[in-house]
């Protein structure tokens, strides 16, 4: 446990802000310049809840051209959502972030239109800003349910047979019939998933219920985060319900859900091209400067 | 679960601040014209942690004079620390937020010189700048060791006999020998302490080892605020454990303890006229305007 005083110093007049989408919250660092490329201290700093402003992650806003990890994105998208975990790792794509990236390229001026593609180390992703200032994001083609096995979720003494679906991260998604299993579930632990060669690198795990009639397409789901615990949203997460109920519903390839998560609505539309899409609201709660003297 | 936004709105252009005191965080809202009260739902909206700014709680800087509930502590001190818990109820007082809230004051050049005094719910408090940029606040006059019983606390199947202390609210001190002992403590959990007579409003529960030779007059603690839960930093459980550890040690009644707590180290004192004395940093992380449109 240290303070972070050393890495904020280094980052004094920083301006910065908050924003979240469904809960899911992060530090934005425009960076057009990119004088700020952020050091992992410097991100575990800004991220740190009470040493720090405090984020699940850091967004850092840079221009694809001169990013060379994405520089091949730079014709199709100006603007590099260069993510980090709040430990400080950099991650391929996070879809609740990316929604936020997008609200704050909009809101500051840096894009000028509704549509616009973003990059990220997953590849370019195409965001649209919605009439209601919803913002949703292509989260690309999601893989599953796989059928070869039939993976199995336990909590405690309770096991249930899941799905699995990639998006392309790891998901197992668990059906419940009662609304009040999904809110008694204890998730402070993290649920135990096999069979083990499925999920060699761990697996998000989602628990599910139907709201209304199956023909509303509308469910409620909790998901624990492998590595982080259970959280108030999960865009992938999201996105493996969706695709998972959709199966169970014998939906049509082309249809939407509307998806409760504990921070918020989200709505998960699979296009006739199979491509998933994340809709939901994004937004920036404070513009910040990073400061040891007022 | 709510996302906050209403009373977020409501803030729109309200500039405000994020700092801490060991890792115990504030919100701190400068209202020299006391234009922004702050409502109960404003104060949680802030204070949360994912849809707002985030804190375990906030400090409105209101004027002395102008505040009915303190009006009477003007003359002693042109600022009062509206404190306020992260659940928007109202606390008498808070120590780290107080080392913070005077850090704030010096830093903005509202208080000019380094010994001057800050109107409390809790009674007006003297603090005092050092030359190292610590805070030392004045937290009164402690009663206990209460000799007339033993209370008892345990965590799961262990239990140890503990010291009370109140500063004014509430304390319970155990002792431990081992260094590994303590850091195994699972406090995930509110630990048990009774008798219950003694505790009718519940208790903090601080548990100490020794850092070096007893003359050293040096501990390292952790706690478990009750309605909180483990906390990195308690500026009220520093002070009992400076008095339980004082007692234990049959330390002189003008003595000095160090005192390491997860989110840091603090100075904790007591004077000739039994005045317990808290020091340690206080720093201010950013400056902050609530916005919803960059």
């Amino acid at each position: 446990m240290t303070s972070h005083a050393a890495a904020l110093g280094e980052l004094e007049g920083l301006a910065v802000l908050k924003g979240h989408g469904t809960g899911n919250d992060f530090v934005l660092v425009p960076d057009a310049d990119g004088a700020h490329p952020l050091t992992p201290a410097q991100v575990r700093a800004l991220a740190d809840r009470r040493f720090g402003l405090g984020a699940d992650g850091v967004l850092r806003v840079a221009r694809t051209k001169d990013s060379p990890e994405v520089a091949d994105q730079a014709a199709d998208a100006e603007w590099f959502m260069d993510y980090r975990n709040g430990d400080g790792t950099t991650a391929e794509m996070c879809g609740n972030g990316a929604r936020v990236f997008a609200r704050y390229l909009v809101d500051s001026g840096l894009e000028s239109g509704t549509s616009f593609s973003i990059a990220t180390r997953g590849g370019a992703r195409a965001v649209r800003i919605e009439g209601d200032g919803d913002v949703t994001i292509d989260m690309g083609v999601a893989t599953g349910p796989l059928l070869r096995a039939m993976p199995v979720v336990s909590v405690g003494p309770e096991s249930w047979n899941a799905t699995a679906v990639n998006v392309p991260n790891p998901h197992a998604v668990v059906f419940l019939e009662e609304p009040d299993d999904l809110d008694a579930l204890d998730l402070t632990q993290p649920p135990q998933a096999g069979p083990p060669a499925m999920f060699p690198d761990g697996v998000n795990v989602e628990f599910v219920v139907r709201v209304g009639a199956p023909d509303e397409r509308h469910v409620r789901m909790r998901v624990h985060e492998r590595g982080v615990g259970e959280t108030l949203s999960c865009g992938t997460g999201a996105c493996a319900v969706m695709v998972a109920a959709a199966g169970r519903d014998q939906a049509p390839a082309e249809v939407a859900y509307t998806v409760d998560v504990p921070g918020g609505t989200v709505v998960v539309t699979r296009r006739a091209d199979e491509h998933i899409e994340l809709r939901g609201p994004a937004e920036i709660v404070a513009i910040a400067t990073i400061t040891s003297a007022p």
